[in-house]
C-alpha cells in the first residue's frame, strides 16, 4: 500500500534533532522534570498515580523544549523559563487526559490510557487538577503577559476540540475548516509554548511574531504528520497503532483529500464509513480506506502540506541570528516531518 | 419521616438574604452578567449553546456575590471586581459540567444536564473552555496574587473531587475525612471568591483572614445542607430531587453519622447500599435509609454541624465595621442553613 513519491533530501533526514535539542537543554530539562514531579504530589493518591503514568514516564517534552529554546534564542537570563516549561507540559498532559476520554481511547504511547486503567471520571478530574497546577506554576513565574498567552491558549485548545467533535463523522468538511480545527487544538499550544519563552525574555515584537509563527506552523505540520501516520507510514507497512482516527470517524486531512479527490463511489464509501464506524468490518474498511488514499495520493499530499507549514516555520526563524539553538530548531522541523517515513 | 427537633429562631429565619444581596449589588451584577455573556461566544456553536444552558439561565450567582461583597467590605473603588466575579462563576460552571459527567447526572436545577443533552465529550470540553476563559478574565484583572488564589483553588477543587471519587461506595470513611473532601471540593471556591475580592482591594492581612474564614465556613455549611437536602428537607415530605447522592453511593455526612451511630444491622445495610447501589430496589432502600437517618438524628445533626460552621463564618466578619453589606452577609449564612427546612 506504499505510495511511491519524491521527497526532498531534507525531509528524508533521519538525524534525531529532537534528541539533539534535549541534549542542548539537558540542564534545563532536569529542572523541568523536577518541577513536573513536585507538582503532582497530593493527598489524593490517584493524582500522583495517574500523573506519573502519563507525564512522569518521560514523554518527548517537545512543547517545554519550545519554551526553553525560545527563551534562549531571546537571550533570557532568569530562571522562570523552567517553571513556565513545566507548566506547558502540564497543560499538554491535561488535554491528553481529556482527549482520551472524549475519544474513548484505550491506548496511548504504547500503554493503556489512564481512562482504561482508572476510568473516565478520574481522568477528567486529574486533568482538571493538572490544569489548575499549570496555572499555579505560571503564576509563580510572575508574568501577566505570559499568563495571558497561556490562558488564551487553554480556551482556544478546548474550542478546537469542540469544533473537532462537531465535525466528527462528517466526510464533507473542507480543508480550511480542518485547518481551523488543528490550528486551535494543536498549534495553539506549540505557539503559546514558544511565545511565553520570548515573553519572559522581553523579546522584541518582531521576535515575538517570529516565535509565534515558528510554533504555530510547526504545530500544524506536526498534527498533519500525526494524521498521516494514523493511516500507516508512507514507506513502511501499516503499523499496529494505525486506524484509531478511522475507527472513531475522526475527520483528518488524508480523509478530506481522499474524499474530495475521489469518484462518486469513493465518496459514498467515505460518507458511510465516517458516519457509521463499524467495529465488525473495521479491517476490511480500513484496507479500502488506505487503498483510496493511495489512489488519490492523499497521504503523500498530506505530508506535502505539512512540509509547506514546516518551511514557513523555518523561515520565521531567520529573524534570529545564527546559533546552535536556532540550527537545531530548524532541523527539528524536518525531524517532525520525517516521522511520516 | 420528619424529625422533630428544636432549632434556633435564627436558623428558621425565612427572609431571603440572597435576594437582598442580589438587590444590593444589582448594578455590579449587570456588569457580571454582561461579562458572562461576552466570554461564552465562540465559532464553535456548541460552546455558547452549552454555556447558555448552564450559566446564562441565571443561577444564584452566590459565589460572584461573595467576590463583590468582599470588595465592597474592603473599600474597593476600581472595576476589576466585576471581571473577577464573572471569572469565579465561570470556574464554578466548569466544575458543574465536569461533576455531572463524573456523577452520571441527568438533572441539574430542574433541567436535563448538558451531558444528557449534548453528551459527556461536549461537557468535558466546554468545561475546559470555560476554565480557560475564567483564567483569561482573571488575567485581565491584572492581579497576580488574585490569580494565585484562584489557580490554587482550581487545583484544590479537583483534588477534592478526586478524594470524593476515591471515597465513593465506602461507608466507613470518617467525618474528618469527609470534611477534608468538602473543604476542598466546595469550600475552596467560596473562600477564594471572597479572598480575591479582598485581594484586589488591598485588604489588610487580618481582613484577608476574615474573608477567607467567612467564605470557607459558609462553603462547608452550604455543602452540608446540600447533603441533608438530598435525603429530604427536615420538616417537609421528600421532594422530587432527593436520592441522587444515595443512588450513586456518594458518601455524605448524613450517611456517615447514620453509619457510625447505627447498630450492627444498620451498618450492614449502609455497607451494602453504598457499595452496590441498585436501581431496582432504589425506592425501598432509600426509604430505609431515611428511616435509619431519622432514628439516629443524622439529618438534624448534619444541620447542627452546618450551623456550627455558619456561626464561625458570622464571627469571622466581626472584624469589619457594621455596614449594610456585612449585615446581609450575616443573614446570608442563616438563609443558606434555612434551606434545610
Amino acid at each position: 500500500m506504499a505510495e511511491i513519491i519524491n521527497f526532498s533530501e531534507t525531509a528524508r533526514s533521519t538525524d534525531n534533532a529532537l534528541a539533539d535539542l534535549q541534549a542542548l537543554f539537558a540542564d534545563d530539562l532536569l529542572g523541568v522534570e523536577s518541577g513536573i514531579s513536585k507538582h503532582m504530589q497530593s493527598a489524593a493518591d490517584l493524582i500522583p498515580a495517574i500523573s506519573e503514568h502519563l507525564i512522569g514516564a518521560g514523554g518527548k517534552r517537545l512543547r517545554p523544549l519550545l519554551t526553553l529554546s525560545a527563551a534562549r534564542l531571546s537571550g533570557y537570563e532568569g530562571h522562570h523559563h523552567i517553571t513556565m516549561a513545566a507548566a506547558v507540559e502540564y497543560m499538554h498532559t491535561a488535554t491528553l487526559l481529556h482527549d482520551d476520554v472524549v475519544d474513548d481511547s484505550d491506548m496511548r504511547r504504547g500503554k493503556p490510557t489512564a481512562r482504561k486503567l482508572w476510568g473516565n471520571s478520574a481522568s477528567v478530574l486529574v486533568g482538571d487538577f493538572l490544569l489548575g497546577q499549570a496555572f499555579r506554576m505560571m503564576v509563580a513565574a510572575e508574568s501577566l503577559p505570559a499568563l495571558d498567552i497561556l490562558s488564551h491558549a487553554a480556551a482556544v485548545i478546548a474550542e478546537g476540540e469542540v469544533m473537532q467533535l462537531a465535525a466528527m463523522n462528517n466526510a464533507q468538511i473542507s480543508e480550511d475548516q480542518y485547518l481551523q480545527i488543528i490550528d486551535a487544538k494543536t498549534a495553539a499550544l506549540f505557539s503559546a509554548a514558544a511565545e511565553v519563552g520570548g515573553e519572559i525574555s522581553d523579546a522584541s515584537p518582531a521576535q515575538m511574531q517570529a516565535l509565534t509563527s515558528y510554533g504555530r506552523n510547526l504545530g500544524i505540520a506536526f498534527q498533519l504528520i500525526d494524521d498521516a501516520l494514523d493511516y500507516g507510514s508512507i514507506e513502511q507497512v501499516l503499523g499496529k497503532n494505525t486506524g484509531e482516527d478511522f475507527r472513531e470517524g475522526k475527520m483528518t486531512l488524508p480523509v478530506i483529500l481522499a474524499y474530495h479527490r475521489g469518484d462518486a463511489s469513493a465518496r459514498v464509501f467515505w460518507e458511510t464509513v465516517m458516519a457509521e464506524p463499524s467495529e465488525i468490518d473495521h479491517e476490511a474498511r480500513f484496507a479500502q480506506a488506505v487503498q483510496h488514499m493511495s489512489e488519490t495520493h492523499a497521504l503523500a499530499d498530506t505530508v506535502a502540506r505539512a512540509t509547506h507549514y514546516g518551511e514557513k516555520a523555518k523561515d520565521a526563524l531567520s529573524l534570529f541570528p545564527d546559533s546552535e539553538t536556532r540550527a537545531v530548531l530548524l532541523r527539528l522541523v524536518d525531524f517532525c516531518i520525517a516521522r511520516a517515513y
